[in-house]
Order: structure tokens, then C-alpha cells, then sequence
């Protein structure tokens, strides 16, 4: 482990959040009170699968940068009726879409960032935007030192512009700051535009034994999860 | 007090953080050991002296925007001369410029940032740039939900975008956000933008009876620090 390292930057939805059984439970409560039965996790898989295609409309410009939670409305309305669903109203949609607000982190994840914050800056840097991000640090009692990732660069990640951002915030060189993630595609952008990287396991995180269970790239660190993560980095 | 606030934004330099004597402590420290010998309170209000126009250029669009880092470092060269100052290498003026980023907060700040926390989401709504929030923050044991303002803006307050970016960075309307100062001309923006506004008084902040005792405009709330914020925002 490199002693430069001065700042954290980690990705957030797989890597921190388990969003998939976050999300099956969040759209369950909203929507089997109004007489919706459906595969819960299917829905959840659903709608998470709308989430790359959208922001690469953004990526690649054809779209202006949005925040996520702009897009995740037009995904949901488009998943909603391949489950046979229509007729929900605004404000029960508008809620269902903060779902993403109320995901639950794994159970590493909080005794793991209060190692890490002893021994570094720490940022989300995500594709989510900020208020996402506020709402998950006080659901899952994360304390950050600064809300960076997508919103702050006006682009998604991977694009170089979003690691590079949250560095320049910091008023870090890439070579000071590590990326944390739990998927090599995200590494292998932070590697390319200079930041250090550590992977973390999180082998269920589309179900069981379906994640990254090791980084398929050339990392820094490899760690089980963040409490490993935090004694391999003397945290 | 209005009952629909979630979101509590502040000015930092003199509202939180009693700068003029933490820069005039930090130039002796850095100048005093190579022989300079001069009135470092005098010198602190010269630095702070060039900030308001140094933001104009910006402000007024005949500069680009750029972090106040930037602004400090042209303006200490600026006033440097002026009291005699030349030759001092580059490590050390590095250095000196980052006398902003170890200011030291007024003593009811850190018991009434935890109090208010219990209840609101804080952010600084600053001309500061991130990393020098995120600096005072961890010196001065503030808890943030995120750091808004100028940088997240690209521009500097009064200009209405700076508030507004920061309500929006929450998903949140304007009436639901209130702009906490001690001065009122940063008040009045933040109102005529539609935010709530609070007023904690600095008497001291540029030397004895010097400061705001209270608003000079209407607000919502006036306060004699953060405690007595805090006790009248319910927190």
C-alpha cells in the first residue's frame, strides 16, 4: 500500500449499498398495497438493467448531463409496465423512485468507513448524485468529507473527467487518491487516469456467487470486504 | 421559525470561523522565523482585504471562475510587497496560502454544528473552494452532509446561482432551505433567491465591536451564536 495515499474515493451502489435486495424490498412496500404481485428481485434487476444504457446516452453526448435521479424516473418508467404495471400515481411514483435514497449498505460497510475516516479523506464517487448520496450516509451512518463523483464532474463514470474532478477537490494529484470498487470496469478507468485502486469482494451482489469475487485487472489492494480492506490499508 | 426547513446552508469565514486571528497567527508562524517583523493583524485584514475584489472579476465575468485557493495565492502576492515582504521561496508561500484551509472556528461552533445536525442537513454555503471546507471541517470537528457551494456553483455569492446549486445539489426548494450568517448582505441574496434566512451575530469579527450585532435586513432568525441557533431552530 502505497503511504501517498491521502484520500478514499469509493463507488457506491454493489460496492457499499446492496442495492438489489434494497431495492426488491423498497418497490414491494410501495406497490403490493396497491394489488401488485410480482418477482420482487426480478424487478429490482430490471430496473438497475436500464441503468448503464441511460447514462451512456450522457456519455457518449447525445444526452446533457442529468443527475441519476432523472434518470432512474425514466427507467422506472419504462421497467413499470413490462411487470404489467400502470396507473401509479405521481406521488407514489416519485416515492418508489426514492427508493435509491433508502438502500441499505452491507455489513462491513459502517464499522469499515469509521477505520478508514481515522486515516483518510473520504468521498463517494459515484455515479449517484448528491442528495442520493446525503440520504445513504445518514441511513447507514457514513460520514463523508465531501459529496463527489458524477454531479460535481458533469459526466458519468467511467469517464476520465469524473475521477479527475474528485481529485482536483481535494486539491490531490490522482497518484494521492484511491479508488474504491467493487468492479474492475471502474478500476481499470481510475488506473488509467492515474489514482491508485482497491477492489472489494462482493460476490453476491446481482445474488449469490454472480459478483467479482477478485478484481479481474491489475489493482493496488484486493480486499474481502472493508474491514479488510481498512487493516490492509493500516486503518 | 418555519417548520418545513430541512436544510441549513453557512458562510464560514466569520460565521463559523474566526479567521482574522487565525491568519494573523499563521503569518508569524510562517514569516516570523525568516526575520519579518510587522502588525499580523494588520496584515490578516490586508489579505482578507483583496477577497472582495479579487470575487468581482469573477462575479462581474471578466475573469473565469476559479477556486479561492487561486484568488488567496494572487492576493498574497498582491499584499506581501506592501509590507515589505519579498524573496520568500515557493514552499513557503505554498504553504502560508493554506492558512485558510487551518482557520480555527469560534468557540460555540462545534457544540452547535452537532446539535443542529440532530435535526437539519449542513452544508457550507461558502466562497471557500471543497478542500479547504473539508480542511476547517475535520480541524474544527464539523460534520458535513455534503460541501456546497461557490466551487459546486462556478461561481461566487451574492450571484444567486450559489444558493440556488446548493438547494438543488439537496432535491430541495428554495423555501425549505435557510442560508445561516454573519453578515446580512449574504442574507439578503439568500433571501431574495427564497431561502430562509438566520443571522448569528459576530461582533468581533474584524476586532472588538466591529461585526454584525445583529441584521441589518429582515430575517427569520436572529441569533447570538450557533447554541442559541440551535435552542431556536428546535435542535
Amino acid at each position: 500500500m502505497p503511504v501517498s495515499v491521502q484520500a478514499l474515493f469509493f463507488d457506491i451502489f454493489g460496492t457499499l449499498m446492496d442495492w438489489r435486495s434494497s431495492i426488491a424490498r423498497e418497490a414491494e412496500k410501495a406497490l403490493a398495497p396497491q394489488g401488485h404481485q410480482l418477482d420482487w428481485i426480478a424487478f429490482a434487476d430490471a430496473w438497475r438493467g436500464e441503468y448503464q444504457p441511460a447514462m451512456e446516452e450522457v456519455r457518449a453526448g447525445r444526452l446533457p448531463f442529468c443527475k441519476l435521479d432523472i434518470l432512474h424516473r425514466h427507467n422506472l418508467e419504462r421497467v413499470l409496465p413490462r411487470f404489467g404495471i400502470s396507473g401509479v400515481g405521481e406521488t407514489a411514483l416519485s416515492d418508489l423512485n426514492l427508493a435509491w435514497h433508502r438502500l441499505d449498505a452491507w455489513p462491513d460497510v459502517a464499522r469499515g468507513m469509521a477505520r478508514l475516516r481515522k486515516k483518510f479523506l473520504l468521498a463517494p464517487c459515484s455515479n449517484g448524485n448528491i442528495s442520493i448520496m446525503v440520504d445513504l450516509a445518514r441511513r447507514n451512518g457514513i460520514v463523508w468529507d465531501a459529496i463527489l463523483g458524477s454531479e460535481i464532474a458533469g459526466d458519468f463514470k467511467p469517464k476520465p473527467r469524473v475521477y479527475l474532478a474528485a481529485c482536483e477537490a481535494f486539491n490531490l494529484p490522482p497518484s494521492q487518491c484511491m479508488m474504491v470498487a467493487a468492479h474492475s470496469r471502474d478500476l481499470a478507468a481510475a488506473a488509467a487516469n492515474g489514482l491508485r485502486t482497491a477492489h472489494v469482494a462482493r460476490p453476491d451482489e446481482y445474488g449469490p456467487a454472480t459478483g467479482e469475487r477478485g478484481p479481474t485487472v491489475e489493482v493496488d489492494v484486493a480486499a474481502g470486504d472493508l474491514e479488510d480492506l481498512a487493516a490492509k490499508l493500516g486503518a
